[in-house]
């Protein structure tokens, strides 16, 4: 039963790091079997509804794991503006430490989905307004009002999810960083 | 002479919003054709190197006329901060008006690329250096010094192309809104 689990772990991991490094429609099963995701029959055993069932597991697997990581970026730092800023900073070294290949691994496929899999897009927004929501919660600790969090929140996000765009697209970390000082005075200004 | 070059364009434009829509590697000739991208001899013969030749031309051919529109619109308001807010607001209406499928021509094609098409990445960061120089020549205008102007521009060109992400995914424009009213109070404030 363990092993069973491990298999389709790494069938999703190895999906989910393909779809955020190259997209959705660049990948297939194939490459999947070959970046060490198991036997292709392992595969159409696990997810008989083929690669849309894969990615949609994979999208929420990555969402559920980062999700985490923000609340553990928060619960180490003071401000939400601090956590914020960490945050940044964890994105510009994995992008470093990637030759700039790992920026966010839900928008690369959520901007390919978005008009064309609806089932897809469902779930990269939900993964959004989850890591969203957890922002925007952090912000009403520190008595911004409801609608002022989430907007700011909203705000947060989208500025780190361009500065990967920016950053993969230019392979240099300084968008990352300078939106991220920017986004952290923002926030700290209210 | 006249009719070469509208047919060459004809085909640049429509795999421009294809690629913009749904991606690069999701687009085929086929369906360019069925899109009324012309006979498929025709896309062979204008673009010898192929699908490559044609997504770097239809990318760049975006990106040239997109910089013409920052022009005007910085031409016809008072602050960059006005000329961001109305760009912003600019993108919510097109999101709008196309049901979500017309975000920015560039950054689908740019994250799917980033780690496996040298050459398209190069044209797609090309693209981000010019955007992103004019909203920095703007606010040295305002009397920004030179590196704060290209901090500040690359914060709002990544916060508008992240906000996109969130609203093409979530089909809601809020975002772009909502970043784009606090992407100009964060200007207004230096």
């Amino acid at each position: 039963m363990a092993m069973r689990s491990d298999s389709r772990d790494r069938m999703l991991d190895t999906s989910a790091q393909l779809f955020r490094r190259q997209g959705y429609a660049a990948t297939g099963f194939k490459q999947i079997v070959a970046e060490g995701g198991g036997p292709i029959g392992s595969l159409y055993h696990f997810f008989p509804g083929g690669k849309e069932q894969l990615g949609a597991e994979a999208l929420a697997r990555s969402g559920g794991r980062y999700a985490h990581l923000i609340d553990a970026v928060f619960e180490r730092t003071e401000a939400a503006a601090d956590g914020m800023a960490e945050w940044f900073e964890l994105a510009a070294e994995l992008l470093e430490r990637t030759g700039f290949s790992d920026g966010c691994p839900i928008s690369t496929v959520a901007l390919e989905v978005a008009n064309t899999n609806d089932r897809l897009r469902e779930v990269c927004a939900e993964v959004f307004r989850s890591w969203q929501s957890k922002i925007a919660a952090r912000l009403e600790e520190e008595g911004h009002a409801p609608e002022r969090s989430a907007a700011l929140a909203g705000f947060a996000l989208a500025a780190l999810e361009g500065a990967f765009v920016l950053s993969r697209t230019t392979r240099d970390a300084t968008p990352v960083r300078t939106t991220g000082a920017i986004v952290a005075e923002t926030l700290r200004a209210g």
